[in-house]
């Protein structure tokens, strides 16, 4: 097999590569994680540019292949390794995987506010001190309000078996709970159970140096 | 067959329904628009956000099921009415459509200060008066860098055949292009070319009523 290898950021806050780290793993694929520091510009390296195309993390490499944005490689490694030798990352109902997928892009393009707010760097530096802005206020409603619609009742995975969309939502979930904030039962016993999941564990558990405003 | 409906913007100018509205015609699907006005907030009435998830157009409905996020309804789309009876919308290798997913996944998500800087309105409604900020004109050149990267050098489409990508290209180059910016020659030939498909200029081409800005 051809070697994977993943483009990461030195700090491990990016919820993209977070993703795709725990799509990795959770396919059972054997990769390497090399990390940029965005702090230092290195995604602006001619090198790393040709490689990305867009100069952002994450890019997966895949032998000659390099592919970025992570939505892009869900549905590439779901493709070129697919279930049932390797779990899938999207659920295999028409209608479930829709559905995910929606979830999934939806997290990556609203709620402006919360994602700046409470930036990953609260989760795994420091914790935020501010209140959330009004902006800030209603994105947090609004996420607590969508992850209620979709979080099954009884519990349990979002799409009937476990997909990425449940990673992705339990981590943008974790800016509000790990800041402290108020979150409806239910929707907070997913997040957190969701959270104890060996993929996500070891990427929340990782040893970090100390951070560097950028 | 179930009806198709999607729900666009009124003002006709929501990069994501866009896109939506000409995959449709592309495949050859019969579908009629229903329009919200944003701008009254028709988007948060209780039977909309219900429909929609998270209360933002465009939504495809399908029968009973309602789906929102472009990239997730291209991908619906492919599926549940897959070629050669309907052409697809994303390239047919795996290579090439993940490369399609990256374009697109990458539109819908960087290149802000450009996105506010030449909103939509401007290719539709009053053109942009203001000179591009540095961050507006940094986001200009990495757009123009990308499409020089991707647009083959012989001209055509970006991944052997059409796909949505292409479309979703041309109309955030034309961001630049209607407001008079310089585009190198081999960018503005494919973005014009582009623009002349029937599916784009179908929707280029819609009565727009007097714009209220919300």
């Amino acid at each position: 097999m051809e070697t994977l290898m993943l483009y990461g950021d030195r700090f491990w806050i990016s919820p993209y590569v977070f993703s795709c780290f725990v799509g990795l793993r959770e396919k059972g694929l054997p990769f390497r994680v090399e990390t940029l520091g965005l702090d230092r510009k290195d995604q602006r390296t001619p090198e790393y540019r040709q490689r990305s195309l867009t100069a952002r993390v994450p890019t997966l490499v895949h032998g000659e292949f390099a592919l970025s944005e992570s939505s892009a490689i869900h549905e590439y490694l779901d493709e070129a390794f697919p279930p049932p030798e390797h779990p899938a990352l999207l659920p295999r109902g028409l209608r479930e995987r829709a559905r995910a997928r929606q979830l999934l892009h939806w997290i990556r393009s609203d709620l402006p506010a919360l994602r700046e707010e409470r930036a990953t760097t609260t989760m795994f530096y420091q914790r935020a001190s501010a209140p959330l802005s009004r902006a800030g206020q209603a994105d947090a409603d609004k996420l607590t309000e969508v992850a209620g619609a979709v979080i099954p009742a009884r519990g349990g995975p979002l799409f009937g078996a476990w997909s990425i969309a449940d990673a992705d939502l339990a981590f943008m979930l974790h800016r509000l709970l790990l800041n402290g904030h108020e979150v409806p039962a239910p929707v907070r016993a997913f997040a957190e159970a969701e959270w104890q999941r060996p993929s996500i564990q070891e990427y929340v558990g990782r040893e970090r140096p100390p951070y560097v405003a950028y």
